[in-house]
């Protein structure tokens, strides 16, 4: 039975502040919801020392040890190495990676050089962990007392991948751990997190019961995990229906869906293509929408008009109207949005024009304001925001504040 | 002589996953700045047992073990019973502390509860460490054999605050330290990361410097480190040009510079605009180009040209270029930049057209085939690229590419 897991995390650049380490907090994550108990996070540089004695108190400390970082090609990838010399046993060549990765140089044109090889030594016993995104795949070892040893990237997508794809399901599939755990998560827009903890305060937990909350500007979430098998469902599900209940309004999605995945589904459904005019967001937007695989089914292009002339000769705003309310305005909001809209033969046009900062601000038109721009059938409407922050935080906090009008305009014309 | 340092950062939020701990990051980040070696970071809990074997850990491991989080008022702040039983000493009740608290609590009209008193009781011999932005002083003790044990409170910039007031002045002014440490960080473009390591191989480092490479598809950057005070700045000196010597063609930017930072200092300097049309991309890299402050300077803004219409209806693509050469071919991209630089008014036009994936694809164009045009003067020209990895990863790297090549044309024509 697991129940204790270690997270090691190595790499020079976290003990030298270069990088701050997210890597662990995914997997504490991902390990809480499936009821493991993380008894220490150790983070040591890519030297052979320290590496070794994390080893020593990660295998004493927990049952399951999972190390990301140091599979790479370069000098400075001790991992498999120092491994071997924790366990006492043999680096062996695994002749199949070794085939996949030399494919994998050729087929790219890219020079092969031995030491690309090592990529492909594990230690002795290793059960290949497969890394779906790189070249480095990580490795599982079985310590004996009923202990595990596994490692992933350091590169935090392909940690992510190989979490999801192969440790989750090990972890799962033979019930190695304590309890399953209920989990769920619900996507937020509208409240900010004390907020949001506020208007949770009612809801009675329990013992097994936990509310997590995430916030990641301008994503905020709220997960509720309950420890338990199939005897806990039923208060699962109560303690969710009454979550439900209280922020109902403000949920816009379940799971790891994302706002534009929420909106891609609806645009598809709905039969609507999209087209936008971005101003402040300078392609944000047009980024979140075309990064998910399909996009092109609903979406018909845009304009970053980010310059006077762009707006009048990229998306047609009468000159007259730049002139007379201003770049910031309604008027040229609504301008945009009808415009591209026709430009691009799409059924809703988006637009967003505002001040992102740090200049650019007046007493009128503080940095922050933004004016969002929406156009579908003969509707033309536009609305004022005022964000908080620093530049990002006003292209972020625009960019969503676009895409859940675009929801709730959808789910309404359903 | 404090040569070695150990981070604590503690909390359930940590090992929960719930929060990313930066404040490790930090710490180490100025440690490292001061010459100290972080050798490791252990993160655990707000448990008893957890937080005794940390402080069993650190105090074996490192001159100076700090920690932080854990001083609050209330029942789950465990610090200073803890580090008291850990060391056998008692604790001590403050009275200026207890005084200045129960005033401040006072001075906001707050109500005081006695276990606010728990964040004036330190272990025996401890020397106050002030904490200018919250309540919860943090604390500073002598553990003999020239050992330490510095405590900070956990809330960010309150940590921030007592490092920089307290910690990094008691460190330096007694020269506690060994030495300040050397560093660079050169950003590359156009080699793997086992390439950039074979190349760097004859580089003759010694027992004081180091390399660290750091790949974050498509950012690849390698760092040099030395430790030593003055009298290490001329090895440093020649080390660094050993390194250019061997890497210059590759780097693009020192330290911490982006690869939009780099293009858009270089546009600002030679005065010229810049407009983008771009298909596969989906708006990234303007969303690259105007993220930085200041790019409305020399960005006109482009088009998002996702559809067959917008290519023709707001790039100006000819309908006969598209028929006979297809949608990803020179041809396109060729007028698809002229066409944005034109109707832009810009000095520069940039496009791309690909296939992003994972749909799309085809025997003569597979997925990853991404054609980049350039326009400026009266030279157009088309560069045909084919980027591996999924969806992502062909945004990525054909955003990188085309930064890359207009930063070349940027260089070449100053």
């Amino acid at each position: 039975m697991i129940e204790r897991a270690v997270i090691l995390s190595t790499g020079d650049e976290l003990t030298t502040g270069r990088v701050i380490d997210t890597n662990s907090a995914y997997i504490a994550d991902k390990f809480f919801s499936v009821g493991l108990e993380v008894v220490a996070v150790l983070k040591v540089g890519d030297t052979k020392e320290p590496l070794l004695w994390a080893l020593r108190q990660g295998t004493e400390l927990g049952d399951l040890v999972i190390g990301t970082g140091g599979l790479g090609p370069t000098e400075d990838d001790l991992t498999s190495d120092v491994v071997a010399e924790f366990l006492g046993r043999e680096l062996r060549l695994d002749e199949s990676i070794a085939e996949a990765l030399s494919q994998r140089f050729e087929a790219r044109g890219l020079p092969w050089t031995p030491n690309n090889l090592k990529q492909a030594r594990f230690p002795e016993g290793a059960e290949i962990v497969p890394n779906p995104l790189g070249t480095a795949p990580g490795f599982r070892l079985d310590l004996g007392g009923g202990k595990t040893l596994l490692w992933l990237s350091g590169v935090p997508r392909e940690m992510e991948a190989m979490l999801k794809e192969y440790v989750l399901p090990w972890l799962t599939s033979e019930a190695k751990t304590k309890a399953a755990a209920w989990a769920c998560t619900f996507k937020i827009y509208g409240l900010t997190e004390s907020k949001l903890d506020a208007i949770l305060k009612p809801v009675s937990l329990g013992a097994q019961a936990k509310l997590s909350f995430r916030a990641h500007y301008p994503d905020l979430s709220v997960s509720l995990t309950l420890r338990g098998g199939r005897e806990a469902e039923e208060r699962f599900t109560a303690l969710k229906a009454q979550i439900k209940d209280l922020i109902g309004p403000y949920i816009y999605g379940e799971g790891e869906e994302t706002l534009e995945e929420v909106v891609g589904n609806l645009l598809l459904k709905k039969g609507w293509s999209l087209a936008l005019a971005e101003s402040c967001t300078g392609g944000y937007i047009s980024h979140r929408i075309t990064r998910i695989a399909g996009s092109s089914a609903y979406f018909k292009g845009g304009a970053v008009a980010y310059s006077l002339e762009s707006k009048t000769h990229i998306v047609g705003v009468k000159q007259a109207t730049l002139k007379r309310h201003g770049v910031v305005s309604r008027e040229t909001a609504c301008e945009m949005a009808e415009g591209i809209k026709r430009l691009a033969g799409a059924d809703v046009g988006v637009s967003t024009t505002g001040v992102a900062g740090p200049a650019g601000g007046s007493r009128e038109i503080p940095v922050g304001t933004v004016w969002l721009g929406m156009a579908h059938g003969d509707q033309i409407e536009a609305r004022l925001f005022r964000f908080a922050g620093d530049r990002e935080q006003v292209i972020l906090g625009a960019s969503q504040a676009a895409l859940y009008w675009l929801r709730a305009v959808l789910v309404q014309k359903q």
